[in-house]
Formats: C-alpha cells, structure tokens, sequence
C-alpha cells in the first residue's frame, strides 16, 4: 500500500479535481505482477491502468489501491467491473470512496466474490487527498482563508496602501499555496481598490503555467481593465465574477465548476461573512513585525463583544519565515477553526 | 576575565540600580590569589571584595576586572585609589566605565604606573550589564513595552475585557520579565478601567518576594481603592503616580528614582505617546491565534498613513509559548525598535 500511495502521488499528477489513486496488482508470492496510476481527468483509472500494463497476468492477482474502485460509469467504465472482468481475486483498499454516486465498488466486488480488505493506510490514503476527500463528503469546495497582518492587526495603512505588508519571503510562500489551489477568491472591492492580477507566479515574478481560476464575488460593477480580467498577465487562467454577496451561494456555484478548493485571498468584509457563516476551513496568517498604529482592520466586525467570545481556531503549524534581502522575519500560523468557547 | 563574568554574574545578586561586577587577582604564574564581586549596592565593589579577601597577598598581583575601577568616592571609596594603596600592578579590565561621574579609572591607574588593559571580552560585560550600561548611556531608565495581541490586532474586546487575549503560558512569561525590570508603567485610563494589581506572580499566583515599583502616569485623579495602591497585595511594593502625559518627564522622574528598566504595559495612547517619542527601546509581542474583529487597538494612532512609513522594528528573537492545560499556543516577538523606513 505504501508503494501504492507512492505511485498515486507521481510528480506530475494534478491535485484535482480528481483524487490522486494508486495500484499494485500482486501476484500470490508478494511479487509485483503490473503498477498503475491514475493521471487526472479524461486518463484512464489507477487499477485500469495496472490492469492494460498487466494484460492477462492481472489474473489471480491481488490488486492493492489507495482508493475504493469506483462503481459509477463516468468518462471511464466502472473500475469493480474491470477488475472482476479481469479475474483479479482480492482487493486491499485504503480509503472507501466518499462519494456517494461512485461508491458501492467494494460491495459489487464482494458480491461478486473477490476478498476485500478495506481501511489499510486509509489516513495517509485521505491525507493524500484531503482537499478532495472534504469536497466529495461536504459537497463543496475547501476554503483556506489567506491574510497578512501586522502585529497591530492592520492588511493596510490608512489611505489604503497594503504593498507590501508582509515580506517577499512570505509572499513567494503565498504564491506556493495559491498554487495548490484550484480558485482564488477575492470581493469586488478587493479588485475595485486593490486591483490584484490574481495569479500565481515563480520566484523570478513569471506566471505558472496552470493557473488557478481567478473568481471575485459582490454585487458591485467592475471596471473591464481590471487586471484580474487580463487572461494575458495570466497565461489564459479563466475569470469569474459570482454576482452574490452570501458564501454559500459562491461555493456552491464553484463546486459547480468543479472547483474543490478556494483560496480566499480579502477583504476584511468578505472574510468575516466566511467566518460567520463557518465556511472557513483553513486559515494561513503572515504576521510581519510592524506596526501601523491605523488602517485596513484584516477582518471586520465578528459581531463579538467580550473577550470570552473571542474566536480561537486551533494552530496545526507554526512556521519562521527567515526574510530574504535583508528583511525581518514574518510568521507563518495555520489554523483550523474551532467552535467559539463561550464560557 | 571568564572567570570574573561568572563572579559578577552570581546568583542573588540584584539586576540593578548598581552593575554586577566580578574581579580576581592573579599571580604572576597565574593562579588565583583571591577573587571578588560587587553584591549589590551598599556592599563592597568587587575590588574591595577581593582584596580584602587577598589582604598583604594582593601586593604584585594583576587584577581582572568586568568594569573599570570607579575613579569617585561614593558609598565606598574609589578603587582606583583602593587598587594602588594594595600594591596591584596590572590590571585588565572588560567594559569602560560608561558613567561619566565614576569614570577615570583606568586614567588615574596609568598615570600611576599601572599596566592597564582595556576591552578584553567587552562586548559580553556590556551585555551582562545591558540595562544599567543603557540607564548610564542614557541618563534614562531602558523602556521594553510589552503588549499581547489577537491575530487581528486586538488587545481588548470591544466591552473592554482583556482577561484573557493571550495564553496562561504568555502571562507567566510576562511575570517573568517583569522581574526583570525595576518598573512597571501603565496609564491612568489602564488604571481606570483594566484596575491591575501589577504586582509579580509566581506560578501559584503568589506575589516575588521582590516586586518592581508600580508606576502610573497621566493627569487623571485616581481613586485610592485602585488595585495598584494596595501595599498588601504587592508585598509592600511601592506605588508612584507621575502626574504627566509626556514620557521624557516619565522616565526622568523615574532614573531620579534611580530606576533603569521600566517594563510598559499600556495602554494603546500611551504605548503610541512613547512610540512617537522614541523611547521604546524593546517591544515584547506576545500573538494569541485569536480573532476578535472588534475592540481595542493593541496600539493607537501613530501618525502613519500609508505602508511604506510602516513602523518596521528589528526582530531580535521569535518563540513559541507551547499552551498549557490545552489551551493554544502564543508566539513571543522580541523587537528592537529601529528608524523607520520612508521609500
């Protein structure tokens, strides 16, 4: 299962939108008899693939694969089929399918006879795709809400200025997680005063090649050259404008779109209606050690009036980020929200 | 000279308002005759502790020494003087006298035929005596303003509580370097309003054996049932109230007080009073992963108005306060104030 895991996260292999699968079929001594893996949308599933590499030796083999195969007829046939069809005997799975269109593969597979053994390395088979895993179980996409502060709480000086609060350091390492997200999200204010272009881009200041989705929410009129719909600063990346003020409608037009995770990027008004409604699932704060004394808040009225009510995500990571060309050193806090204790 | 830092640095000895200083007599094959440090003022300088301890044997010796031998009669006679009247015929020393009334020394040994060294491991006599040195330098007490934080720049909700911002592992800490300190200073609104007792506690909330002058400063008349004049509370700590809003009277009426390290503690106007005044000369930042969205700036207007004036302090440490009894983790900044940058 570990080499499974392996394979599923072969260089190369998109995040999303779909999982990242591996397989192992082996033969009754432990040998390794064909290995496959799943390449992303519109290329053929991890055990398909292990099953052509293996042709007619995938008989009597035992198949080993991160995720349950699936049931469902999509742009590929149903993996259980396949792997009946070609006479594989016992299924190990780490991971059962949450999805509840493809799942079903281990009980059509058991049905049908085969040995399954599920739940092996399932953590580290979710962890793998945890984005995805969260997606398919809560029916839309995973938000991890981005901010830069100073030590005084401040995303910008009084007259509006916010380049650069944080340090290049930090800012490369954002440009590292918009990356692993598939949409950035930003209010039409954001893009109105701010006017980000909203793409990833490498250490030398040059958009990558795949580019995130550039969505922007609100209610507002946006000006037609704001760079945020310039496709050409982007290498082509795709604009949306979600013309509602409620988070919930925003997600769920994204997961429409197949969007899984949302990288939400300002201003203090939309991320405080995220946090309000729940729908933050990550936070990642770069703390620089300055201070402003007056400005942008980084995010709005909670509606929190005394300090017990205060909101207290829970730290999962606590990282220094050393400045580069001679800059202090910003930290790094990721946080996974947590019920308000109210006591 | 090692040896004589361990001397000066002997546990028991008081942080202030005199330098710790250590010294010993050495043969001419190098061995020890006797050693000496300064206990504290109103006890021997480390001088005469050694050679009192020598007595006839100082004769011929070389005297190392942290600090260069007063030049002045103070509570105790001059050990320049005291150095000749014992026969010593060399002496190295580390840090020059940085008080221009007890300077000399070294001058006043040399013309008197004594071999005099200067500057052997200086840099780590002046950091065991940081704050004095400052205090001298200065001719004003050393200035670390403390503050706690949210995430979003809070030091208060919106009602006003602050019990608790930051974790039980950052209020120890805090105890800890108020210690340190000869001071604590806060304003009359904190007074006011937050009514702290400002007293140092151990971890079973008992108040140090020790305690640190409490001190108050601003316009505003007190009522005398405020935390901060309770005498019992505090272990007989002194209070004193400086009837000015300007820190250079602040601090002048304190160094009078012979006090060298003020630990500030609030609030926001006079934290930002200072900070404009340029006399902070270290910020304790104490991040709770905490948001508030509303309430009291950890910090008030400071006259900034756009990123690039941003108040940018040197970060001189970084540390993670793990949380106890499951509470979160904070991180202490330690800053040193520095220009700020106009581009």
């Amino acid at each position: 299962m570990s080499r499974a895991l392996e394979l599923a996260a072969t260089p190369g292999v998109p995040l999303g939108p779909n999982p990242r699968v591996g397989c192992v079929l082996l033969a009754d001594d432990g040998s390794v008899v064909a290995e496959g893996f799943h390449g992303g949308a519109g290329t053929p599933h991890a055990e398909a693939d292990a099953l052509a590499r293996a042709g007619a030796a995938a008989r009597g083999t035992t198949a080993v694969v991160t995720l349950e195969p699936c049931n469902h007829t999509g742009r590929t046939g149903p993996c259980a089929q396949a792997l009946l069809a070609a006479g594989v005997r016992r299924v190990v799975l780490a991971q059962s399918d949450p999805n509840p269109v493809a799942a079903g593969g281990a009980a059509t597979l058991a049905a049908a006879g085969v040995d399954v053994a599920t739940g092996l390395l399932a953590d580290e088979a979710r962890a793998l795709n945890r984005v995805w895993t969260f997606a398919v179980e809560h029916g839309r996409p995973f938000v991890t809400w981005k901010f830069a502060t100073t030590l005084d709480g401040r995303s910008a000086a009084a007259d509006g200025t916010s380049r650069w609060v944080s340090s290049r350091a930090a800012r490369l390492d954002t440009h590292r997680l918009r990356a692993l997200s598939d949409t950035m999200l930003v209010g039409t204010a954001t893009v109105a005063v701010d006017d980000p272009a909203l793409t990833v881009r490498d250490e030398e200041d040059q958009p990558l090649a795949r580019q995130p989705l550039r969505a922007v929410m609100g209610l507002r009129d946006l000006a037609a050259d704001r760079r945020i719909f310039d496709a050409a600063l982007a290498g082509g990346a795709e604009t949306v404008h979600l013309r509602t003020r409620d988070p919930h409608v925003a997600l769920a037009e994204l997961f429409v779109r197949d969007r899984q995770h949302v990288f939400l990027e300002g201003g203090p008004t939309l991320a405080a209606a995220f946090l309000a409604a729940g729908l933050v699932d990550e936070i990642v704060v770069y703390v620089a050690p300055a201070l402003l004394g007056a400005g942008l808040p980084a995010v709005a009225d909670l509606g929190i009036t005394t300090i017990t009510q205060a909101f207290r995500p829970t730290v999962t990571d606590i990282t220094v980020l050393p400045g580069l060309d001679g800059e202090q050193p910003n930290v790094r806090l990721t946080l996974t929200p947590a019920p308000r204790t109210e006591t």
